[in-house]
């Protein structure tokens, strides 16, 4: 029988910190849940189906000891805007939409895991993705601007026209929804930071410390559902509240798989696969590294995908590690998954006997609890940083910025990589190419524009700082004359190849193409410090049969006294 | 008044070439523009209108002295299809989205000129342009064997299915046209090597003897216009001719400018742009190497557009410079651009007073001429040379090649270039990481699986053969942990970065973690080699306020000896 293997070697100390993580967790995940499945335009239960199964599955086939998986902001609104496109009529074809896009996106994971493409998320930088998640913050929070202040603005419209919408119809606020909104922002951000502050310095259990940390978003839920309830607030439709959860679990079924509706989710799958893959990797990479923990990436993409099966069958929609869930498990104590399975444990209890409690939850609540979550995630300080030491990243964080912010999520996300990977090619088309000269009697060799040193007026040595590739190859020739055409004097050129790991085909025939316009100038081609891995390759090339081994050095210094003595 | 440098240091004893080329070069082009004008589904006089103007304009702005503009092969096809996607009714529109598209074509070689984007091809690497060269040229000898055959095949097949109907109605040729054809390939294939050779042994004066050479296609013109009048081969529809060609000058228009026409056209018109200024560039830089002349790409982009604004306004359609003309014009003695504008100056009289002449010309002989023309660009042996060398760019020549003969040239130039990136940014993903020790007692430190070294164990002194940037960052964090796990004795870690031109952003924040993740497991990072550039842009940032200056080492082998003392 298959057994993960945290549960192979469970240790009994390890149990109390997963109970009391896994406790917490849940005490975060059913409110935040039930906001996020609204910030999808699906009824809470959804949402909360979401958080059992695949918490279960990704402990049994993650690598994550602490990330907290299942319903999370950004795969959520991503996941609204791909079910919107969909112009679905009904409810229920929409949430069984949902249970399909659920399905791609494990399928696709489990797909890259097949194809060893774990690598793929490498290709967005650190600056894209830190713009991409600061602009999807921004979006998040203006879509629920509108719950926050009890105005009715239609789903899916471009974030700068939500944001137009929300203030030409500020005057029309709900004023009992703008309170309880602001009433529970006030107490979220309460608990954030100033009651964490104040408690730690009480004389008190931990755990207890951490439970009284992290009820914040139960309190709120308890408070205004109360409220709204003593109040009769929903009555005359003063407050919107969620209205009637269905008690009990849901039922096992395979998703509707129509070619037609596979076809039109597919794009936004595959994006909404990698956006969860990247931010859960990411999240549980950090978590790991505090603690000498390892993970694996193609392991993730197996648990996430595991996950978002599970999700599909059981009723759910996609799901990913949510970055502020997962902290709460890792700093509450918890060992391994087992403290997930506990979390799930708890969110069918839920599910099972409490959802009447939920009935006057108003939406002005959710909204606060999402915007309390996301907030942290626009970063201005790392723009800042990027801004100082480099320009063109910043530039591609900013055109990732606002493309999501203008065009959308999926847009954003492309343009960013392709700014990413285009800049890098730039930047390698130019190689930084030096002359160099002896740095006194050593046996070192440095740029002569940065250091004393001195040169032969018979010898050009020249450093390649770079691979050389079909995008750098006429750049370099055009160089090497140009350097020729200054210096007459010259007899011997030196290629220093220490920088060079690549020399594809389009670079070998600019190499030949050089030793033949240098051999015609009367000037012999040499190369030194021709690495390993290139050399296996360059041996039996055209090339280097016509280069004589003899033109070969191991290093620098070598060739620079052979050719000297040779005079 | 603008004066083109050739003109201005115009010498008397250049004037003979010049003459002799331009001679020679008209002799070639007026057939062969006629040929590619049915090519590209245009009338004759719009192909010869494209050999007057463009030539003179290109002397006047373009960098190189041997080029040979005019109608072109793969240009040509190119313009065919996306005159054939527009769904034209007349001739008369079809003529006019002509000139249309030469124009757009023009204004994009000057921009790219303005934006100084010059280096743009160089992301097209050699083995994709070999690949799609080659490919093209099969897609045009395809298209022409109905021409040859005197079948009737649609237009804008793909090539598969052009190849497939040819088949199949083989049996069904036309006896004539074929025998003409068939008599065509074999004279104009004397032409090309075997009576070059026999010239080559007789005695007789060299302009002569290039003439000779160079008559085959007016000579298959002259017979077999001849025989078709001779023995009334074009009544009862045995023989197609291209028929009536009207005399006279092009009158100078502009262009038809509608949004709707520019919009259609404008995605072929860039890719046409780009092919011509890439075929262009790399005949006149091969051309110019071997005389040690200078080739400017930003001027070719200027001429270039120059000239296709030209055709367009004088009745034209796109031009670039013409490989096969561009040889027999720089083998011909051609000197300067005068050899242009004089060939442009026969072709103007052709216009005024042979076009009777070409009134019986067979479409068999024409699609011979383009068949012998584009054969040689059919390249085996660059696949093999490729194959042998790297089989990744060799993946990539096929994959644009059968791309190119599978669904067009557009979508296969794009894949290919595609591919070459990928290739690129794959290689670079997974960097060469080498563990290095010292050499014997030298200076020098090589890999340790390569060369016998001498290490400390408590020292590991890694060298990092590649860019740092967002793509392999990851890889290079994971390898390093790997090397620290294997080595529990280790206390330093020196990174050689004598490979790394650059480091981004994403790198710099890895280099960080790295940092962190060793000082908890107390070790001490220290970095050795870094270039002059890189640490202008590391100065100031936090991760080198983090590293103190004394981890910081000119030297391997420093670093090395100052460890080693300081234990």
């Amino acid at each position: 029988m298959f057994m993960p293997p945290w549960l192979i070697t469970y240790q009994k100390d390890q149990l109390s910190g997963d109970i009391v993580a896994g406790i917490i967790v849940s005490v975060v995940l059913v409110p935040q849940a039930i906001a996020y499945g609204m910030l999808a335009g699906l009824p809470p239960e959804v949402a909360l189906y979401s958080s059992i199964l695949p918490l279960v599955l990704y402990a049994a086939f993650g690598s994550s000891n602490t990330l907290a998986v299942g319903p999370v902001g950004l795969m959520s609104l991503m996941t609204g805007t791909a079910l919107l496109e969909l112009n679905l009529s009904s409810t229920e074809q929409t949430i069984a939409a949902a249970h399909t896009l659920a399905f791609l996106v494990g399928i696709l994971l489990l797909t890259l895991k097949m194809i060893r493409l774990s690598g793929i998320i490498n290709f967005l930088s650190h600056p894209v993705t830190s713009g991409f998640i600061s602009a999807s913050a921004i979006i998040i929070i203006l879509s629920q601007l509108k719950n926050l202040l009890g105005l009715s603005i239609p789903r899916g419209l471009p974030a700068y026209e939500t944001a137009y919408r929300t203030l030409e119809q500020l005057p029309q606020s709900n004023v009992y929804s703008t309170l309880i909104g602001l009433f529970g922002l006030l107490i979220l951000w309460l608990f954030k930071a100033p009651l964490t502050r104040y408690l730690k310095t009480r004389p008190m259990n931990s755990t207890a410390r951490q439970f009284a940390s992290k009820s914040g978003p139960l309190l709120v839920v308890a408070l205004s559902t109360f409220s709204v309830y003593y109040f009769s607030l929903n009555t005359e439709q003063l407050v919107t509240i969620i209205g009637h959860i269905p008690a009990g679990l849901p039922s096992i079924q395979f998703p509707d798989f129509s070619i037609g509706l596979v076809k039109q989710l597919l794009p936004n799958a595959f994006v909404i696969a990698l956006i969860g893959y990247l931010e859960s990797v990411s999240i549980a990479k950090s978590m790991a590294s505090q603690r000498r923990e390892k993970i694996s990436a193609s392991k993730e993409l197996q648990g996430l995908g595991a996950a978002n099966i599970a999700a599909s069958i059981s009723g759910g929609f996609p799901v990913a590690g949510g970055f502020g869930r997962s902290m709460v498990n890792f700093s509450s104590g918890a060992n391994t998954p087992l403290a997930s399975v506990i979390t799930a444990g708890l969110v069918t209890f839920t599910l099972l006997s409490l959802t009447p409690f939920f009935f006057f939850l108003p939406k002005a609540i959710l909204a606060a609890i999402i915007i309390v979550a996301v907030a942290p995630l626009i970063n201005i300080h790392a723009f800042k940083q990027v801004w100082r030491y480099d320009k063109t990243d910043a530039l591609s964080l900013l055109v990732t910025f606002f493309t999501v912010l203008i065009i959308n999520v999926e847009t954003g996300l492309i343009c960013g990589a392709a700014i990413s990977i285009g800049i890098y090619l730039q930047r390698s088309t130019k190689p930084h190419i030096a002359v160099v000269g002896q740095v006194g009697n050593t046996e070192h060799y440095r740029n002569i524009d940065r250091y004393i040193v001195t040169t032969d007026p018979h010898i050009l040595a020249i450093r390649i700082d770079e691979n050389l590739y079909f995008a750098n190859t006429n750049y370099l020739e055009d160089r090497i004359m140009q350097l020729i055409a200054d210096k007459p004097a010259i007899d011997h050129v030196v290629l220093i190849c220490s920088s060079i790991s690549i020399i594809d085909t389009s670079a070998l025939e600019s190499l030949e193409s050089i030793h033949h316009n240098l051999g015609k100038a009367a000037i012999s081609l040499h190369l030194a410090e021709i690495k390993g891995p290139v050399m296996d390759k360059l041996k039996g090339s055209p090339f280097i049969q016509k280069i004589s081994s003899q033109n070969i050095f191991l290093s620098t210094h070598q060739a620079m006294c052979y050719l000297k003595n040779r005079r």
